[in-house]
């Protein structure tokens, strides 16, 4: 495939990346409103201007409130780099049975993730496994990106 | 617009988008800066290398350097998912009017936030809207992406 | 060169480009594993599931592992935006000797960054010189990017 019809909807393995990528971007966003919810159940504000009655004091230590934004920061840890690599990885012309295989891998087990660590707490190794699936997806698209930069 | 041209500056939506882009990359890093001086203001500092005196002890909870980065926090939740939606976005080929304005709020609304939230505090719910325009932008861009990749 | 040629592999930029984001991302990601064996070697677990003794309790506050916390976070705050504006200062078509020791110096300078504060801790200046070096550039970048959106 010509390089300028790699990022067109014409590209199945684009159109993929571009649909995964679109659905985790909600999936951070519903971490952070979840965060936001969770401080009002549990009445847990971080700032003083957050406060909604003179008798709360601003709190940092919530096991819920914490419990998601971990939850939160794992995301960007994995699924912000996930967007960055991908797209180069799309630019590399892989195999699309693989390409579009991967994108669901990392799709499903952030999703995953997200659900056994902050909305249900399933004992390890749940969470662990759905880590560690989308890890491996994502690293094996930055190694096939090095080797196509390198030769 | 054929999609090889899309990525061009002749395209005035994407030079939009790599304006706001740059504006808020800096804006994110001006954060970080922002964090560092108020380190030094407050002698507030989390590793026992960066003591400027030996009379000073780790410190993490001086509520002014707290509060920066709970704002930079924020940037990373919110403008770094944009880079990757706004992009994928341009790229589905968007009306300009409406795209260039969605970049426009999603810039002004994320510098209103950092300042709000920051630099100089100002009651709620300022803080809240400027975090919920450039929330319901993003969302927007990503439903537009979702809907392109799957028809 | 023509726009549509700047993503490809022939264009000698963008392949730089494409090696160091693809390196950065796996050095990110070797933060967040380290992290995790931290965890294990210290015992620090954040959530009651993953106690792996019925005698530990949860502990967040083990200096070596927020050592590994803090070093991940700043590369959030600074590579995650180096792979959005390094690849829209490719489609500006940026001279390729200055281009391709911007992203050296980020990539090294990041690297060393990590060594210093999380792996082997080297006094100051070396993490704040490491810091700048690649915040430098970034911001070389983001105003190249300014100036080609705006004329």
């Amino acid at each position: 495939m010509l390089n300028p019809e790699l990022m067109s909807l014409e590209n199945q393995v684009f159109r993929c990346y571009l649909g995964w990528s679109a659905i985790l971007i909600l999936k951070i966003f519903a971490a952070g409103i979840y965060t936001g919810l969770m401080r009002f159940f549990t009445a847990t504000f971080a700032n003083p201007e957050d406060l909604m009655s003179p008798k709360l004091k601003v709190k940092f230590d919530d096991p819920n409130v914490e419990r998601v934004r971990r939850a939160h920061r794992n995301d960007l840890e994995n699924i912000l780099p996930f967007f960055a690599i991908g797209l180069l990885y799309v630019l590399t012309d892989p195999a699309a049975f693989l390409a579009i295989n991967l994108f669901r891998a990392v799709g499903i087990a952030r999703i995953v993730h997200t659900l056994v660590y902050a909305v249900v707490v399933v004992p390890q190794p749940s969470r662990a496994l759905a880590f560690f699936v989308a890890l491996g997806a994502t690293v094996y698209m930055a190694l096939q990106v090095i080797a196509s930069a390198a030769f």
